[in-house]
This record gives C-alpha cells, sequence and structure tokens, in this order.
C-alpha cells in the first residue's frame, strides 16, 4: 500500500511511554489516523517499577496493554517493532518484529522512544550491573536480589557471605533512593524470620553517587534530610565517590583524591544513568541537529527537529532549558506535539513555544517516608508519604489494577509480606542456570549443610 | 561439618512441591530435623498455573515463596539447589546451586522431585511446543499466546496470519482442556477489541490427543460433555490423533489409519505428557528398582524404594497401583512418609500400605464450565464451576494472596480484563529479540503499514 492510499493526515508516534501514549490519547477526535509502533506491547508506570524489582507489584500492575488502555480509539492502531529507521526525507519509519520488517509513512511524527541505561562508556559493567528500565530488567533485579539471600544461606565461607549480604546501588536519584530503601525494607522486615543460618538484619546496602547529595534535584535541606534517613535505615550513603570498577564479586569507587574503595559485594543496582534511544543518532544524522552527552536530541522550543516542523522529538529523548527527565515532561510534551498537529490542521496559528509545568517531584525513602517539592514548598516525612500515595493512587486510577495494586501496599507497608517473591529458574541457580544439571569444573567451594 | 554432629535425626526432602511442602509440614513437632532441598524457592500451585500462562494471575500469586509458608517452624532449613546426585549407601545427596555444591547426610530421605514435560522422545518438539510444568514455562506461554496475536495483527500475508491465529493444544487431560478453553476466552472475549486488522474470533484452536476421549480420566459421560461444551467454545477437538511432527510452521498428526493431516500454526501448547525428574533413574540404578515407561520409580505398598526403607519416594515420581499424578497423591503420600518416619522414631509398628483417598477430580473447561467428579458422583456445568471455585479459594486461603486472587478472578470471570497481560521484551520481538536491532537477513515478507 502506498501512502496515498490514506485519506487522513497520519501522525505516527514512536513509543509508547508516558510521552507517546498521552500524544496518541490527545489527538482524540482529531481529524488523523494515529500508529503507535512500540517495542513493548505495555505502557510502562516506570516511576513504581522498582516495587516489582523489590516483590511488592506484579509486572502487570504496573505494565498495562497499550491497546486495552486505547481500545476505544478505532483512529488508533497499535503495533510492535522495534524502530531501526526513520527517513526524513521520504517520511519513512521502519520497524521490525520478529521475522517480519514494516515500513510505515508519516505525515506527522512523534519520536518519543525514551532512554536506556548508561553506564557511561563502560559497557563491560552491564553483565554485573543491573539496571532498572524495564520489565525485563525489573524481574532481572528481583531475581538476583532475591536469590543474593538464598545463596548468603547456602555458602559457609564468611567472605562470600558478606558478598551475597551486600548489595550496592549506584546513583542516588529517585530510583537509587527508592531500590535502596526497598532492599533495606527486604532485609530488615520482610525476610527477617525465613532464614535459619544468616541474620538478614546484617545485610549492608551501600548507596553511592558520584555527586555530593543525594536526591539532589529536591534542594539542599531536603537532601540532608533524605541522606540522614536513609542512614537510620541502616544504609550507608556514599558521596563523591565515582564508580571506576565493577566486576562479578565488587565494585572499585574513587574520590575526588583519587583514593580508591572497594565494595566486595555479588548485586549492583545501577541507577546512576540514562542514554536517549539510538532514535536520536539516526535523526540528529539526518537534521543536523545537536546531540547533548546523554545522546538527547536538542530541540527547537516547539519540540520539533531543526528543519523538520513535522518531526516532534518528546520526552528523555531530547533536550530542551534543562528540562529534567521525567514523566511529566514528557507527558506535557506528548500533549503538547498533539495540540501543535491538530492547530496545523485546523490552520491555526503555531502555539507559543513548549513551556513546562512543574506540578512538582515527590520520592519516596522507605514506607511511610518520602520528599516533595511542590513550587515552593519542600517537605519530608509521612506528609510527603501520604502524598505521594495519593498521587499514584489517582494516576493508577486512570489505567487498570488499582484495586490489587492498593491491597498490596497495604500488605507489604501495614504488614511484612510481598506478593510477588516468585522468579523465574533462570536467576535462581545462578550463573550456571540452564546449563543442565553438570556440577561446575571448579566449584569455588564444597560444602556440607546440617 | 560430619553427619555425626547431628544430634537428632535428620530428614531431608528433595523438591518443595506439593509432596515435599506436605511432608515438611507434617512433621511438626517431630523429633527431627528437617532440610528441604529444592532447584526453585518457591512452592508451586501447579492446578492454577495455566492461569499465569493466559493472563490471570501473577506468578506471585499461584507461587509463594517456601521459606515463607515454613517461616515459624525453626525446624526445617529450606536451601536452594538442584539435586545431581543421591549416594544411597553413605545417605548424601549432593545439590548445585550456582558456583557451590553442597552435600547433605541424611537419615531418612523423601524424594518428591516431581516431573518434567515430556516429548516421548521427541526432544526436537521442544524448542516450538511449550510444556506447562513452572514458572518459566507458564512466561514463556503467555508471552507467546499474546504475541501471536501482535504479530497476526502486523502481517499482511494471509497464511502467515491465519498460522499466527491458529493455536494447537496437544493434550486433552486436565491442563490441555484448561488452557485450550482459556486461549478461547482470550480471543472471543478479552482482546475482541483490541485490534484493528484482525477479527480474534477468527482464532482457530485444535486440541489434540492420541486417545478416544477428553478428560479421559472423568468417564465416558462427562468426557463426551466436555467435548461437546468445547466444541460450544468454537474449539476443535481432534481425538485419536498422534503428533508425528513439529515445526516453527505447524504441526502433523496422524490418524489410526496412517492418515496424516497439517495443522499450520506459530504456537504449540504441549500438555500431552510427563516424565518423571531423572532422579528416579539414579535411585533405580543403585536400588535395582524398576522404572515404568514415563521413568517413574516402582515403589513398595509404602511407597519406599526396595531395599532402603529409610528412601520415600512419593507423587510424580513413583508409580504404584496405578495412582493417578494428582497433587492428591503428592500430598496424601508426603503425609503419609512423615507419619512413618515419625512413627519409626517412635518405635511404634509401621503403618499399613499407603491407600490413596480420591477426594476427586475438577477441570475447568471455561469460565462458569468444569467438570466434576467426587466419588460416585460425575456432574458438569455451573454447579461443577462453582465447587472448582470455592475448592480453589479454600486451598488458597492456607497460603497467601487470595484476596488480590479473588479480586483477578471476579475481573477475569465477571467482567472481560485480563490483569497479566505483560510479558518480557524477550518474547515480544519474536526470534529475533536479543539479537540487537539487525534486520534478519531474509525477511520473510516486506510490509507496509496504512
Amino acid at each position: 500500500m502506498s501512502a496515498s492510499m490514506s485519506p487522513r493526515h497520519h501522525v505516527v508516534i514512536i513509543g509508547s511511554g508516558f510521552g507517546g501514549l498521552f500524544a496518541a490519547k490527545r489527538l482524540k477526535r482529531a481529524d488523523v489516523d494515529v500508529t503507535v509502533i512500540s517495542r513493548t506491547t505495555h505502557h510502562l508506570f516506570q516511576p513504581l517499577l522498582y516495587q516489582v524489582a523489590t516483590g511488592i507489584l506484579s509486572e502487570g500492575e504496573v505494565a498495562p496493554a497499550t491497546r486495552e488502555i486505547l481500545r476505544r480509539r478505532k483512529d488508533i492502531r497499535v503495533i510492535l517493532g522495534e524502530v531501526t529507521d526513520i527517513d526524513l526525507a521520504t517520511h519513512i519509519v521502519t520497524s521490525v518484529a520478529g521475522e517480519g520488517t514494516t515500513t510505515t509513512h508519516y505525515d506527522s511524527l512523534i519520536v518519543a522512544a525514551g532512554a536506556t541505561t548508561s553506564y557511561f562508556g563502560h559497557d563491560e559493567f552491564e553483565g554485573h550491573a543491573t539496571g532498572l528500565k524495564s520489565i525485563d530488567d525489573a524481574l532481572e533485579l528481583r531475581g538476583r536480589i532475591l536469590s543474593a539471600f538464598e545463596f548468603a544461606e547456602l555458602t559457609e565461607d564468611e567472605h562470600e557471605r558478606d558478598e551475597w549480604l551486600t548489595f550496592a546501588v549506584v546513583g542516588a536519584g529517585a530510583t537509587g533512593v527508592e531500590m535502596a530503601g526497598q532492599i533495606s525494607e527486604l532485609a530488615r522486615r520482610t525476610l527477617v524470620k525465613d532464614y535459619r543460618r544468616i541474620d538478614t538484619r546484617q545485610t549492608r546496602i551501600v548507596l553511592i553517587d558520584a555527586l555530593d547529595d543525594v536526591l539532589g534535584t529536591f534542594g539542599t535541606k531536603l537532601s540532608a534530610g533524605a541522606a540522614k534517613q536513609l542512614q537510620m535505615l541502616g544504609i550507608e550513603v556514599w558521596l563523591n565517590e565515582r564508580v571506576v570498577g565493577v566486576d562479578d564479586r565488587g565494585l572499585t569507587v574513587e574520590d575526588q583524591s583519587g583514593k580508591r574503595t572497594r565494595v566486595p559485594t555479588r548485586t549492583i543496582v545501577w541507577a546512576a544513568g540514562v542514554q536517549a534511544s539510538g532514535l536520536a543518532r539516526t535523526l540528529a544524522a539526518q537534521s543536523g541537529a545537536e546531540l547533548d552527552r546523554s545522546g538527547r536530541v536538542k530541540v527547537r522550543p516547539d519540540v520539533t527537529l531543526p528543519g523538520h516542523p513535522e518531526v516532534f522529538v518528546i520526552g528523555d529523548m531530547m533536550t530542551l532549558n534543562d528540562l529534567p527527565g521525567v514523566a511529566q515532561v514528557a507527558i506535557q510534551q506528548g500533549k503538547y506535539a498533539a495540540d501543535e498537529i491538530r492547530r496545523r490542521l485546523d490552520r491555526k496559528p503555531d502555539l507559543p513555544p513548549f513551556k513546562y509545568f512543574d506540578k512538582g517531584s515527590m520520592a519516596t525513602i522507605s514506607r511511610f517516608r518520602a520528599v516533595a517539592s511542590i513550587g515552593p514548598l519542600r517537605f519530608g516525612g509521612f506528609a510527603a508519604w501520604v502524598l505521594w500515595l495519593v498521587v499514584h493512587i489517582m494516576y493508577l486510577v486512570g489505567f487498570k489494577n488499582r484495586v490489587t495494586t492498593v491491597f498490596h501496599w497495604a500488605v507489604s507497608f501495614l504488614g511484612r509480606g510481598r506478593a510477588q517473591r516468585a522468579t523465574t529458574q533462570h536467576h535462581l541457580l545462578g550463573p550456571h542456570a540452564g546449563q543442565g544439571l553438570q556440577v561446575p569444573d571448579a566449584p569455588t567451594a564444597s560444602k556440607t549443610s546440617h
């Protein structure tokens, strides 16, 4: 089929995250056809992904099917595919899924492909330090974290046990703080009575950041408060320490004076950085747009690609006025792009440049403790946590699963339980899983239990 | 440590399924120490696994952590490990997990390692036909089934679309019937409004069995009724057809006259047979016990290994008096073994031979429809379904998650939704997932959407 067969203006949206989904929703009743191309079939509610990684929620609760959300919108087609090329000259998007290749012609294009974990050029870290950007990442981390306690219980080697009972979280932004806090809750509440040889309360959690505060974006006062709360949870907070080496037995950090310190650990959570989807490079190469250090496209004030007013680049893929990489930016840019497309079709004047309305930000530290920054207001503790709860429940009500989610929260915040401790076999037998039953050639230690 | 350091009689249980778990529970307050060795950290409620595979329940709901269930039993140690050897002469069990090997000495041993999917000697079927015995299997099947609709929506090749919209279920026992019924519900209720090009109601589901009835163990009358109900759900029931070939584009069956028929399909559920854990062979080789065709150990009437009264072999790993491979047999044998061990320590006379008390069996066909066989009673339809619901809720109350499970059932039985449609990325981009972004060398078809 050729594009000329399409009688209506065709908007192609790449990505089903916050930016892509809200752009699609906003195009309701516009005189356009919409195609959403995504490499996943779900919309991922990333701010709660850490709860999947730590066994509070199931993957279905944070990842409703995109086509289910958009079911009533007969003007929208959702297709599965990883976009491998965008041809700005011919307006063709190429995507692959399975054995097939799909090409899609657009009149307007909204590129909202997000970002992936960045190891700052150290790709060799990836196998040892797991990021938290996808359902796969969350299930991988859940398996690694819960298995660590299993291996600690098994080993009779004291050093090895200490390694398994040490967790390093790299990056003290919201995700890092939330992961450190939840690992602490797992170790000091959920799992306390489950083991016989190890005392999970002895678990060591080290939160590491190259900068000089935790939750830096929340301002000095809240940062200091958050650091103190983390320390009260038994979490070591190491600031101004840069990770210079990662292997399967630990990591090495370097402070500003060049002094190196080793953290022996088997489990490393990498919440340190993101890099834009590789599609940013594809767009830059053809348009001459600049990329910043994180590979994000420098967009025009109306979030379009320079020289290509028909191409919008939104969310974590773009950089503009130092906007933070948060859901609200992507959502507001998605709506802005949709509105702008609609105005053009209606031959109305262009919108004024995109302006971000900061609704505030929040991060939970543990149950009952959070920090919030809303306009001039900055506060922490229980009040911030209640606000976090209300805002997230309200948001989820827009989708699905809120009843079970609220129930799972009650179980884990009021009780000690976690509903989702099941992991795949793959993780549980460690590095040799899936390799059959052979006893490894060189076991590190032969142990006799009982 | 040597075994002589253990002052108490040591019972080692291999497996955390129905047999192993109930044996461990039954040893409460016995004068023994118990070690449970399992290759998973969860107790799997297998009868509901098909609901994980079809997006109704999350994995955590059917797989509570074994150590959480046994948390209060300080006499029980639970350790992770795949048992690689049992030495009957020295009473040593060897297990591996990760890089480590663990050896455990037993005084009494209960082997309850269960069964895995059997392809009846056709191991080459495995890559194309997924069994349903573990959490991994269920998530694999969920990904394959939901992705099939995605690929059907994507392709412009009519034959390929038909292949994606055809599902073959091999084996018309309870699991096969339940899977076929739920795929039908997915296609004809849950997904109906989600796609634009395909009509999911056109989905073809073929349920295949080499024998001459569905749910054979329920008797002729219920079998005929079940077959009729399946057909009313639009499921083709092919009986007396043996699967003789499986590949990535379909399967071939052969009837009793030797006539072969091809079913072009991309998704095959293998619910046809099981084979006992390989540990059965280990036990047979050392004891001279016989194995049956499914690799199960022929045990003595007290479910012990011939010549080894200290070794009990229970559940799906053993064969005795043609007992069926169901949860109740494993549960009752687990309790029996525990009671016998306790009597021996108390120097009481041995129990009479194991006798199975058949509490009846049930299988759901779809929502509101089931068949039940309880003593002389055999009935189907809504009454059987209500009974199924009550029995399963009561059983789950013994563990966890019952509130959310009941809620998820309400959503999926009364409404059209499914809470768990999220799948891992691995499944969604098909055979080339995880191989980077390259366009496959030989795409089957180049397609243009819109």
